[in-house]
Formats: C-alpha cells, sequence, structure tokens
C-alpha cells in the first residue's frame, strides 16, 4: 500500500531542516519511504496515474503545507467532563476538581473522555500524545482502537484516587499495563507519579524503579505549584529538581511536565541529566503561574515539547494554540521579537516534542524510514494567505481547523476535516450520557 | 422581515449581563426587536411555522451561543499582502514593511486587501472594525459592498506616504471621506494621524480639529514604540498622553491603540479625558513590546476594546485569539487566575470595544432597539464540548471557525460558514493577482 502525497509545501523537520515549496511524500504501509522537491517525481505520477495500479492512491495537497504530526507531551484525556468548570475561580481545584474526580470519575467516563479527546486531538493534527491520568488501562486501549499513537501514564498518588486505593495498586496497575503493550508498534504503557508533593520519596523511587526496568518514561508534575515549591524547601531545603537529582530519579528518562519555577541550578542538573520537559504555556499562564524559563533551557540543550495539559486547565488539545502562545509569550519574556523564531516553535510542536517522549527515532520528521505520521495543513481558508515562510504560517497564522488530513503510522485518520473510521457525533453523545448518570450532570452543563 | 433565531444560549451583554441558557433573538429589519427565553416564545414559534408567514424565517441555533458581533478596534486592513513577510526578523519595519509599502502599495490593492480583510472579519464573527490606513475611500467603499460595520481612518504621515505628499493633502482626503459618508447607518469616515513622532504637533491639532468639527473619533499609535517615548522625553520632557493632553487633543473621541507604556498619572488623565483604548495584546507580544496596564486602565473607568492590529503585525483578524491572548496574559501579568475573568474578556470583545468606538448605543450587545450585529457560535465541534459557561467556553475553547452565522444590521451575511454574498475564492484570486503584479510577487509566495 502506497500513498503519494503531491503538490504540498513540505516542512521535514529534518536535521537539516529541509524545505521543498513545491514537494511530495511517499508513504509505504506505515512508513515513509521518500521525501523530495517534485521534479524528482514528475513523470512517476503521471506513470502511476495512467495505469492506475492497484494499491497505489495519490493525494494532492493543493499547496497546503504537509509537516510532521504534532507532538502534545502532556495531557489528561480523561478530563473532557471538566473543560470550562469553574475557570475563573480562586481554588478549582478544591473547589471543583478534586470533589468531582472522586464523586465521577470511573473506567467508563474516563474511555468515553479520552475516545472524546483523541477525536479533537486528531483532528487539530496531534498523531502522538503523552497521557497521564486514571484508568490509563481503558485509556491505553482507546488509544490503540483510534489509531493515534500514545503513551498510557497510570498516575499514581500518595493518598486514595479514583482508580487505586493505595500508590502500591496503582504501581501494580501501572506495570500490568507496561506489560500488556511492551511489543505494541504504537502504544506505550509508563507509570506516572501525580507530582514532587503528592507522592511520597519511596513512591517516586518504586516508580522510578518499575519504569526503569522496561525502558519507558518517567513523567510528572514538577516545580509548579507554589505549595510544592515552598514544602520542598521547608521539608528538604531544596528545589523539586534537586529533590528529584538526589532521589536518584533524575535521568534521560524523566519528563518533568510544567517545570515553571527553576533555578539556574535546576536547568544545569536537568541538562546533565539529559531530561526533558514538557511546556504547556497555555495552562501555565491561564492560572497566573509564570512563564517557564525555556530560552535558557534551549541554550542547555533540554529537549522541550509542548503539552496542552488537560482540558480543566489547558482547555483545548491543539498545538497550534500552544505554538502561538509560546511565540507570544517568550518573545514577550525575553524582550526580543527575533527570539524563538517560528522554526524553533514548530520544532519543540514535533521533532524536539518527540525527542521529549524518547520518540525522536520514530516520529517528529518527515524521513525515509521514520513512521509515516504526518498532516496536511491547508492553505485555502481566510487566514492562510498569503505563505511567504510555512514556519511563520504555521505558527503566527494557523488553526486547528487548518488541519485537512492526517496520517499516523501511515493510515489516513483524518481526510478532509473528518475523521475516517470514527463518527464523532456518536462519541459525543456516547460521552454527553455517560456525564449525565453522574455528578456531572448536575453541573450546569449547557450543551 | 423578520428572523427568529431560536434554541440559543443568548450571552447578550448588556448592562444585567442577561444571558439565557435556552434562549431566542428576534431580527426586525435591521433591528434587534426581541431577545427572551424559549418560554416566551414558545407558541408563536409553532403559528409562524405553521401559517408559513411571508416575511418570516426561523433560523435555529442549535445550542450555539448567540452573542453580539464582535468589535475589532485597531486594524490595517490594506496589509494582507504583509502577513508572514519577515515574521521574525529584528528591524521589519524598515527592512520589509516601509519599503514595500511605498513600491507596492496603491488604491486597488489597498481596496482588494481590505476586500479580503473583510472576508476574514466577517466568518471570524466580527461585525464592526476600526480601520487605518492609506486609500481609505477605496477601504470604506469596500466596506459599504460587503455589509460590515466600520470605520475607515485615512492615514496622515508628516512625510510622503502611499496616498499623499503632504499632511495637508492626506488631511483633504480624510476630510472628503468623513463628508461622503456622513449620513451613512454603517459605514464613518474619519481621519487617523499615524503616530504622536510621526505628526507634527501642528498636524496632530489640525486633525483633531477636523474630527472633532465632525463627531468623529480620533485614532492613532499611541505610547508603543521606543523612540517614541525617549523622542518625547528629550523633546518635550513628557510622556505620549502628557503630550496629546497638553495639544489638547486627548478626549472623549480620542481611540488611543496599543498604549503599552503608560505611567499612573497617564491613566489617570485619560480617565478624565474619557478616552478609549484599543488594546492589541496579540500584536504588542509577538513583537515583545510588553502588555499594557489593563487591569488599572479598567481599574480608572476606561473603555478598553480589543484589536488585532494589522495582518503584518497580528497575523490574524479573528477576535477570538485575542480574547484567549488577553485571559492568559493578564492572569498572568497580575499573577490572579481570577482576574481578568471571561465576562470582561467577552465584554472587551464587544461592548466595551464598541464603547471605546462611540458606538456602543448601536451595536455591542443584544437589546432591542440596536441594531442586529449578531453571531451565532456553533458547539458541536470537538473544541465546544462541554460548556458550562458561555463566556469561559468563549474565551477559553472557542475559535475563529466556529462561527457559523453573521448577521450585520439584521442582514444575514455568513450562513453556515459561508459568506453569503460573496465569492471568497475569486476574492482571493483578484488579490493574489494584483499582488503578483507588483513588487510582493517577487517575495517568495509559496500559495
Ligand atoms: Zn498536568
Ligand atoms: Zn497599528
Amino acid at each position: 500500500m502506497k500513498t503519494v502525497i503531491t503538490n504540498g509545501i513540505i516542512v521535514t523537520m529534518n536535521r537539516d531542516m529541509d524545505m521543498y515549496p513545491e514537494g511530495y511524500v511517499i508513504v509505504e504501509d506505515n512508513r515513509i519511504s521518500e521525501v523530495g522537491p517534485m521534479a524528482a517525481l514528475a513523470h512517476r505520477v503521471t506513470e502511476w496515474e495512467s495505469s492506475r495500479q492497484e494499491g497505489i492512491s495519490i493525494m494532492d495537497a493543493g499547496h497546503g503545507i504537509v509537516m510532521p504530526g504534532m507532538v502534545n507531551t502532556h495531557c489528561h484525556m480523561g478530563m473532557i467532563p471538566f473543560r470550562g468548570l469553574g475557570d475563573d475561580c480562586k481554588d478549582r481545584l478544591r473547589v471543583f476538581l478534586l470533589p468531582m474526580e472522586s464523586r465521577a470519575m470511573d473506567r467508563e467516563l474516563a474511555g468515553l473522555s479520552s475516545r472524546y479527546a483523541i477525536c479533537e486531538l486528531l483532528l487539530s493534527g496531534v498523531t502522538t500524545v503523552m497521557d497521564m491520568y486514571y484508568f490509563e488501562d481503558a485509556v491505553a486501549e482507546v488509544m490503540d482502537q483510534m489509531g493515534i499513537r500514545g503513551i498510557a501514564g497510570e498516575t499514581v498518588m500518595e493518598e486514595a484516587s479514583c482508580d487505586a486505593g493505595t500508590p502500591r495498586e496503582a504501581i501494580a496497575l501501572g506495570e500490568e499495563l507496561i506489560k500488556r503493550y511492551r511489543n505494541h508498534p504504537r502504544i506505550q504503557g509508563c507509570i506516572a507519579p501525580h507530582g514532587t508533593t503528592t507522592c511520597s520519596s519511596s513512591t517516586l523511587q518504586a516508580i522510578h524503579q518499575v519504569n526503569d526496568r522496561y525502558g519507558v518514561p518517567f513523567t510528572l508534575h514538577v516545580a509548579e505549584m507554589d505549595y510544592e515549591m515552598s514544602y520542598l524547601k521547608e521539608q528538604y531545603g531544596c528545589t523539586p529538581i534537586e529533590y528529584l537529582d538526589r532521589l536518584g530519579i533524575l535521568d534521560s528518562h524523566t519528563l518533568s511536565a510544567h517545570s515553571i519555577r527553576l533555578t539556574e541550578q535546576d536547568i544545569s542538573l536537568m541538562a546533565k541529566s539529559g531530561s526533558s520537559v514538557a511546556h504547556c504555556i497555555g495552562s501555565n499562564t491561564k492560572a497566573a503561574k509564570g512563564v517557564a524559563p525555556v530560552s535558557s533551557m534551549l541554550e542547555q540543550g533540554l529537549a522541550v515539547g509542548l503539552g496542552t495539559d488537560g482540558p480543566a486547565s489547558g482547555n483545548t488539545l491543539d498545538i497550534f494554540t500552544q505554538m502561538r502562545f509560546c511565540a507570544n509569550f517568550h518573545k514577550n519574556e525575553t524582550g526580543n521579537r527575533s527570539a524563538f523564531p517560528a522554526k524553533d516553535i514548530v520544532s519543540m510542536a514535533t521533532i524536539w516534542g518527540a525527542g521529549a517522549l524518547g520518540l525522536d527515532h520514530v516520529t517528529g520528521s518527515l524521513e525515509p524510514g521514520k513512521e509515516a505520521d504526518l498532516v496536511v495543513v491547508e492553505t485555502d481558508s481566510p487566514n492562510m494567505f498569503p505563505v511567504y515562510d510555512p514556519y511563520s504560517a504555521l505558527v503566527y497564522s494557523a488553526r486547528a481547523d487548518n488541519v485537512r488530513d492526517v496520517f499516523v503510522a501511515g493510515r489516513c485518520l483524518v481526510k478532509d476535516r473528518q475523521l475516517v473510521y470514527q463518527d464523532f457525533r456518536q462519541i459525543r453523545e456516547d460521552l454527553r450520557q455517560k456525564m449525565n448518570q453522574t455528578a456531572f450532570g448536575k453541573m450546569g452543563n449547557l450543551v
């Protein structure tokens, strides 16, 4: 099976940042087999078209931008029912999120919510997602069914959570998950401690040990909250990053989410360890938590990807919104309009994000041999004209709805803005009905 | 002619902030005649439907959000050809913008570009726009043809511009424009000095005098640029706002665009004068110019609207993007997640923006007697579920592409996401061809 995508502005995001203003990509089975300028293809297309060879389909990108599928490095897909609930409320974690989670969240709701979230992700061009939440066995199943690439992180808390009474129980669920997907081509499991203060040090170390044994990422919320900073300062006289380092769990598998409050010393420790960051600028600034020191992270060579955080915090799951936030916040923060150029922002959204998840040998760029995770962004809509520079167009002009087609592992999952294998209306209806049977049904939802 | 919009979440933005979770709006000719909960309408709808009375059409909002048309308080519609050109370039004003403007901009290009921009505005739910650029007679004509509500501000510079050799000439063009549209129901002309340092004090005063005579807004770039701040400090020992005040041209007709660098004293002066602000957060932060002190402006009672700035600076012309930037930047700036709640952000996008233009008696809220400028934002797309609070949904979740229908002065200009009276493809093609006949055709545009 071979798909030839023609007449695109090809943004490869390979090491040389090759870009073909008029180019093509060939997808064979699950992989990319060729990328180049149209000139290198020309007569072959006419041959294929005239011979109508079976198993070859030609897809005209129509001068759209063909780019690697985007990587969302931090999400909580089970939380769609929370989107928009108490957004501007001062203490919403305690007023809305925690009580509703314990009252209403179950395996079925987490699964239906994740199915919904994956529709949103795919339709907006995200082909790889790092998720952390509860009932991640259900989440991984749904990732598998829906065809997205993903890592399902079973969250562990010291306190009882909605799917486990003790951290030991949650860790066991997580290890089960890791083992089940060990040989899966697209899905991985991992165990994701909730954060530096919501897990004990022994729990953190126990989780790290299991993840390490299987070589899967170790992701958690780090250096995000006021109380986190002061608690660790008081208890251990150190920063969250120093704390992880002292526990021996800061290494090249560590993916720190948020990491807003870092010292230069923290960043050096992270760089030395080879660990990565999931930068969630939209969620962080909406919650008035500040702007993570990404320019310093990048200077020191950290892999930084973009994350939306969950729909409760960041509301939308697309990476275009995060790219634009990222550019504007960091340009403004550094006082330099040339800082964080569009190319770097697109890198975070694709190849650097893949690197942060340890998946840059698999996805994040358009290169022969890599998995065919790619997106066609149309340039016909009013916001997409003119295009002088595709990186600029992607960061400063494009929106999620400009995504026309999406491939994951060579399968076309979105075509002409529609999910190919899924009935989105039904998925939304299933979620709505389930929500209405729980405490969410009494929260005044209007649609 | 009567249109009854049913089954909407009605966000009136009236003084009491009435919101009807299931409501209706009746449009008669160019005005709103009724707004209320569905219960108040019920049997009348069935009567109208069964009698199929001529001149009454029923439009089901399908649980979408019905809101006032959005107001873009600062735009340069003639600059579509510049979008994405040298975005991250350090000195792009001097390297790209000014040379291309003088080489390539003419009346035809400004008109075609504005026609294109109005498509983008309408499709994204903007029903009122304050424009300032050159050849504004062509811009006003296009506003009129396209059906949008707008103020066309003929820009005046001390130096020769692309449509006038001297400020006197530009002022004459502007006065002509004001007179031509004096009795137009939707369009106004005004004269817009470019800025505080690009016009002499006598030019500023001369412009103010003409605008004042006709009672039209006086808008200009104020307190935006480094060199502006230092130049006025050196020359006059004052801030830009103090300068306007000393010249006697800071009053209730003054709409200051940007106004990033204000002292508390400046804000007091502005408040006392009753002048307004066009806040362009996206453009300002992309250019690393900082975040305007809006929380202090609002505390002191200034009318603050949102503006996109031109497509060269802000890239996209929709107000949803600005709402989201506005919320996140100001929450983060104030360190308070509850600051700038969604209701205030939607107010800036609608009724406060209308107030900033002196048009709040005409547009900006859904109230009987006002002009029927309104938007239906669908809630069917993945990013729009669930909705607990329509303000939250509009600010944190919605995008321009969620706009389904748009009315200006009672005319339905956008229906089911399509322009009713315009062929967008042709408009883009006309612009592209014209661009290709100018120096823009050699700037490497890819689509
Ligand atoms: Zn999170
Ligand atoms: Zn401007």
